[in-house]
């Protein structure tokens, strides 16, 4: 039965929260819409953590990007924005996430934003 | 005003028709659905032809591209496709439609579909 | 309900019949034993072939590689074996099988076998 | 209608402002004239900051770095001009411009300039 | 007569205990079983540690590798249970293992975890 | 005294006629403006020839590409202009002529165009 | 118990002798002296071939070139040796024997012999 | 009129003092003497400098280089004299120079030499 | 006792001319200069051949490469001569001279010259 | 007359003892034997060091590394026995030798020893 994009994010036990150890995730399959124009933008997501008592599930994940698929929304926002509902869902130590968009314009952008608890 | 994706390929008069010379394009933005799950499929468009009487406007070919992303289809059909719509509105001396899709699976596939009049 | 490794390839009817056009995968994720010694060996396998009546289903295909993970096989009978295998499913009517065997005794090893109808 | 070069750099309000994060730009089309020769001179032009309340719009940006097209100037001093004309604009936390020059005489030549708030 | 895999360490005195140096691993034939389904994962293993009496010896860390797979584990926990089968092997003076993992639903992850003594 | 952008291109005798040589170029500093827009295009050009009895001078040919910089021409059709221009002021045995423009759209532009004499 | 260098090459029979097919080996470990001053030379060698009735065992190949360690002999002749030992041992139906020597002198040399039975 | 090398380094004033900024120079084409044997050595050049209120210009900055050509001199003699005559003729804030020699006797060496103010 | 720079370019005899095979060497340390303003020029020189009773010897083909140090020569002009030059001592039975010039101009030139006996 | 390996390190007179700078060697043609088969291993050695009165020779360290050659030695124990050795030699103010030695056991090992005065 398929699945469907969801902005539900999905965690488990961290196996060894008394460590500090990093989770890095590269994600090349993004893509939201322009809030002005409607076209269709396209990123790679890099994000890393550091998990304090909740993982976020793979596949969660996944249908989470998915869900920005019809979403128009500005670059720096939905960077800041998929810090927060991470942060939000997994209450890490500390996280980057960063996104890196496709040209336009004749420009490459890079969004990174940093929490840390 | 915002453009919307197209299935229209606008067409140009080719500026040296008496010399076969080649035309290649890159486009690392396209998704489609996939028809089984209903999720994101990701590929990098690889095109080259050598025009007959008309070349395809840039603009147009960016619509097409994006006409697609709602659209559930496999890997093979929708190069075939693209090959199909491209030769039916350039007829073209020669035409390659080269698709590179992300790894699903654990494996990563390309198709390759060629048109020589 | 998890799937298990399997010998049986599934196929689907070819969408283009009429056209000749290739479909490439790039297996980075193959692994089998050492007839010899028993221990585990690697590869990454690149797989093109130009269909006929018949292409092979990609989930089909990832658990027919898995199915080599307990089976001792030496580099150049499993490279033909595949193709042998892929040929009798599909009857294409190309196919080039290529093994990338990763480094034993400071040796790195390739396989390449070929079929044509 | 067409747009034109200009040396206004529009801003938008920065969406998450309570927060340090960086916004990175690589411009690889910028090109002004040597004040010397008036040959044109190429550059790679990166940029990074960290935005306080405002923004720069991607598109003035585009049309600001297309001002410089016959501009005389020289490699140091236009580097400095662009981290001043952004910083006005922006009052950014943090700012970095670096341009990648072409060869010259054999040259390389890169000039890196910062302003912290 | 082949070896078998072994989840004993072998260790030897090492050479230069007075002086803090570095050594460092890269290991691209690791492979496990996902525990949810089932089927193999792939990783690169990276470990590098700064030895205090005993240093690991090469072959028994082969046999260790070759341990995990059968074994059904998620990429957090094998990545921890290494570091700490290692560290309780060789009581290190500092030690960092850290596991590239291939791509599953479209994501690449890795996981790195540190011990200092 | 500073030069300026040349239509004219100016040419040596081939110091050895009597041999099928082929001579190279790699001319990254090439801008001309979009005929649509009047905005700047970038492209890297790629010129090789066989020379017969004359031979292009290296100068004239950095003057000759300045001077499309503020000409407004499709990709098409610049190209094909190029190997016009350089087959009237060399009479080459053979002659190919690529430029390869940066993304516009998110589509890579590359056209290739060839002279046999 | 220790192995030694040897010149004894072993074979197995092609488990495909109904098949023209390839088998590559990439050796970076070679190394012998200069004849005329006694100091080391280091190449990487590649070797690729279609076998007839036998295939070359990996560890008698490995063995085989460690044999060279202490032999003096010039690039050119020590190619032509190996491609001659390997013909006369497995009578393959094509060779390509290839030596990648680095640099003396300020030059890099690579020789490559061929054999077609 | 030709020009001649020339151990002058012109200089021309920093355009912005007030800051502290970074020019750097990657310089493929430097060659000397072999102090010993009189055989030519080639090294790339890296310089990079924090201008206080000079910065150096480029075309004597490229003669300056051509002006060992003829000038026997070790690696690590040249690279601190090339400092020197920098440091005496810019008195910038900080300055770096790296020389990068290619192979003799099978080993490449590199030499970095650091002035600050 | 030092060598010199030397137009000569000593040879030895095949060891196998019953064979066709092919010789390449690549030296990244050739500098003459420009005829016209008397500066420097750098290349890189790849040189490849099948030999017939003569190879060249590796220390004559460094100190021929030396001896265009001083001499005023066009790309074009040297490449043809340094083929005529190894065609001369060699008689080889194919070669190919391929100079690749460092950017001049912002242009950066290759020049390949070829024989046939 | 040909040169033979030695242990002896040939020293030369710091040019700039009063300047700390940095003198760095990549040294790919290492090689010595496993101490428990016998067999070669190669690795290419990395040194760095900030010379005090004395630099290192060229020649002198060439023959050094070749007296490895027929030596048995573990890769723990070759690379701080180097540091050592090139620490009694030249006293420098800083030293990190790392060896990067080929694949072993599908391992491939990195060993990096410092010395701090």
């Amino acid at each position: 039965m398929p699945t469907e994009p969801s902005r539900e994010l999905e965690t488990f036990e961290n196996p060894h929260p008394d460590r500090d150890y990093e989770i890095r995730f590269e994600i090349p399959e993004f893509t939201c819409l322009c809030p002005k124009t409607g076209q269709p933008d396209f990123a790679t997501l890099h994000i890393r953590y550091v998990p304090d008592r909740r993982c976020v599930e793979l596949k969660s994940l996944k249908l989470y990007m998915w869900s920005f698929r019809e979403v128009g929304t500005f670059h720096e926002a939905v960077t800041n924005q998929i810090l927060d509902d991470l942060v939000k869902a997994l209450h890490p130590r500390k996280m980057v996430v960063q996104s890196d968009f496709y040209v336009r314009g004749g420009i490459r952008t890079v969004v990174e934003a940093k929490y840390e608890s």
